[in-house]
């Protein structure tokens, strides 16, 4: 090839700029929030005890086990790829697993019972919808080593400080508590105890799953033959008979606080484990009630089970009891579950010789920051705009470098603006987007007299739209004022009113 | 199968607790120290007038572009995987692209210029090794649409800043300035100049980036045939001539001030670019001296290019100056780079119909947070360990858990032993392991006279050693005393000094 034909480079065919089905950007003001949020949630779990630890965002496949819901191909639900080693390596699908490791790899040297927290994102490859994304961010706290009920009951009432911690009111939540055990108790009585029976129960684990949504109708189906969805779908159910489908009912209508116990007893109380999943639904709730949580913040609810299949003892979810208008649709929102988890014992252990008790709780933080939001009760804001110093004079950029420094170094915040100074009107435009208290001026007249134009940009916009005659307003200048250069910070913070 | 065979469960082998090779968990004295080192950064960036924005951690690959150094096959050095619809996913090797990426699809609501921020982890797909790990985070702040090299001189200035809020002293780090335009000038002088030598430019690039590492003599091999390091391993060279590399030595070497411009002006000015190149580097210097950031703090220095291939304009780095003793091996260690960027012109665009300036910089957060543990400056220590109630009575458990809740209503950190409560002396050194400063101890006896008994963990140690005779030391129990259960928090408190 001739050096001019090469000479020529190929422009590249342009790229377009999106991001992948499922996952998203976060904005300015969703940042502060869930700062915020994050930062409250942490100060509680740090005042019961619990240490920050971090696990890695990929973990080898076989170590985060395959428990997520709704899944039957392996490793379907996750996100994996080979190594050069050939192992296979998965992104975290939650931050339980991979404490599980964590604890287990780490275990001789850790003091135990071990409490620890940790926030961050997850990735579930699953098909994205309308708020259903593939990276969402959890913050979890677990105590690993702890046998007792009491390891249950403290993460209860710490979720439900949580939801205090960030604004909720009390009332406006309850942390509902239920134990695995009870349900396995039922499924013993009702002949599909074995290990034959195993997928059959993790489809009934997962129809009660679904209660919230269904309703019990719904759920009444998917635990027989099955449910053919509005659009036609039609999902296969466990196949239980009627007999069978009137034993779950009783065990997931049993809410009401007067007979709850007397209906457990009469399906769970069969089998042995549910009579031990009874016991320690009562040693919870007296733990509840003599914290004083018992007031409405912490229930007893035998139809909440959590969909993962690691959980073996008591299970709890943190549910948001408030509606709030949609402004679009005129119709009410209910937020419902924002949180949950449960006790885990296999987990650990399948790492380890011994067997390791384990209870966890996780905070689905996207779906709280949108309560939150709806709510408008978190006390993080749109964070202000920064003052800007506008460019008069291109030559002079050293001058409006040291104004902003000034600024800054008086505490406020402020920029030079540093697109094309020429049309002077965009410079206000772009402080005006920014969302800027003020905007500083200073042109050839300004150096000479040794002074600079302060323009307060929220007077200003109030003035600007009482004064009808444009003549008039470029008179008056609503909101502008000029200062002496050395006097200029002062001034700023007068009109930042700090 | 007969349910009898079925019903015994065969127990899975036992797994390996590990983290990925290359990848790690973080404990909780990094995790303050790290936040509170971003916090600083961030407090920085938002002076300045920048704003967080967060991109996900999977990109589409043809969006992040193959500008990793050292790599010669496409997606090496990244994580990629493909998604259901064929497509190719990767994880971010670092936070610019995807900012790119991110600035483009939102360009016409976003105003302009853009500053902004973001922290986060980034992976690369490359060969673990110590301290060398596939997962590492970043902190970066980036101003898009700003073609002037205010924006840069701005950046460099605000990265000195940066320096200096996390601890670092003045003369300790230094912000080196250069321009890719000024390399790209030399290049065209010795004859390199046209896309059919853009491999060669790249080599030429890699190598000089690596001056820090080899030293001249062993760039100026890695500039001509190539180098044997001391492992026997061959890279091969750029394959320049004995002139040419020494039209490139004398850039690298032009360091001294007095002479600089001269020595660069002799070689880099024979080219338009060159020369271009060399009124910026100018440009930048008349700002960082009017802004008084000339002391020392940020300097003009020819050797700086940057490995990444995307850098279009100038390019600078951060580096640490200060050396530490290394405890273990008595040498003394030097932190050198911790954090760099430059201008990337053409990477916005490649999404645009219109070309769209930028500029960033780039934090390493591990190897600044190494920095930081060395010199033992960063202001967060280890958090303290909680107050630990320990568990005489099992049936108590309740009671235990008030008082709990009562230190932390009046802020302090506390919690109730939730192991195996039988050997009390076991709780006693799970309280000391945790770095608990005070026990608080009741049993029957306490119970019944309405008291508890405090045992304060630091005064006991330091009275402990004093102590030889083991049954004097079990008669005094130092720092152990007696309290009304009443005003125990009072007396809680009385311990921790608060």
């Amino acid at each position: 090839m001739k050096p001019g034909k090469a000479g020529k480079a190929k422009k590249p065919a342009r790229l377009k700029a999106r991001t992948p089905r499922g996952f998203r950007d976060v904005e300015p003001d969703e940042i502060a929030r869930v700062d915020w949020m994050l930062g409250a949630i942490k100060k509680v779990y740090h005042s019961y005890g619990f240490d920050p630890i971090e696990t890695p965002f990929v973990e080898y496949t076989e170590s985060l086990g395959k428990f997520l819901p709704d899944e039957d191909r392996p490793n379907q639900g996750v996100f994996s790829f080979q190594d050069d080693d050939d192992e296979w390596l998965s992104l975290r699908y939650d931050l339980t697993a991979p404490l599980a490791r964590h604890v287990a790899e780490n275990f001789d040297r850790l003091p135990k019972p071990h409490r620890s927290y940790r926030s961050g994102y997850v990735f579930r490859n699953e098909k994205p919808g309308p708020g259903r994304f593939r990276q969402f961010m959890q913050i979890d706290a677990d105590t690993v080593g702890a046998a007792s009920v009491a390891a249950d009951a403290e993460i209860c009432m710490m979720a439900a400080d949580c939801m205090e911690a960030v604004g909720i009111k009390r009332g406006d939540y309850v942390i509902r508590v239920n134990n695995r055990k009870v349900l396995d108790g039922v499924m013993e009585a009702i002949g599909i105890g074995g290990p034959e029976h195993q997928r059959t129960r993790i489809t009934v684990l997962r129809a009660i799953d679904k209660l919230d949504r269904l309703g019990l109708e719904g759920v009444r189906q998917l635990l027989g033959e099955g449910r053919k969805d509005e659009s036609g779908d039609f999902t296969r159910g466990a196949g239980l008979s009627d007999e069978q489908i009137a034993g779950v009912s009783v065990f997931i209508e049993a809410g009401e606080r007067g007979s709850l116990y007397e209906h457990l007893g009469a399906v769970a109380g069969k089998a042995e484990t549910g009579r031990q999943g009874i016991a320690e639904l009562r040693d919870i709730e007296t733990l509840i009630e003599a914290a004083g949580y018992g007031d409405g913040r912490v229930v007893t609810d035998p139809s909440v089970v959590r969909g993962l299949e690691y959980y073996t003892g008591p299970v709890y979810e943190a549910e948001l009891t408030f509606k709030v208008m949609d402004e679009k649709t005129g119709r009410p929102i209910r937020f419902g579950s924002v949180g949950g988890g449960g006790r885990y014992d296999g987990l650990v252990g399948r790492f380890r010789p011994e067997s390791v008790p384990a209870t966890g709780f996780s905070v689905g933080v996207s779906r709280l920051h949108a309560a939150l939001k709806a709510l408008e009760d978190g006390e993080a804001g749109t964070p202000q705009g920064p003052v800007v110093v506008t460019v008069m004079e291109r030559n002079r950029m050293a001058d409006y470098q040291k104004m902003a420094a000034e600024l800054r170094e008086a505490g406020i915040r402020a920029e030079v603006f540093l697109g094309n100074p020429k049309q002077f009107g965009k410079q206000l435009d772009y402080a005006d987007r920014r969302g800027s208290p003020c905007a500083v001026i200073a042109g050839s007249d300004e150096f000479e007299k040794n002074i600079v134009q302060i323009k307060d940009l929220v007077i200003g916009k109030v003035a600007a739209a009482e004064i009808e005659d444009h003549q008039k307003w470029k008179a008056e200048r609503p909101g502008q004022f000029e200062v002496p250069r050395e006097g200029f910070v002062g001034a700023v913070k007068g009109v930042l009113g700090v």
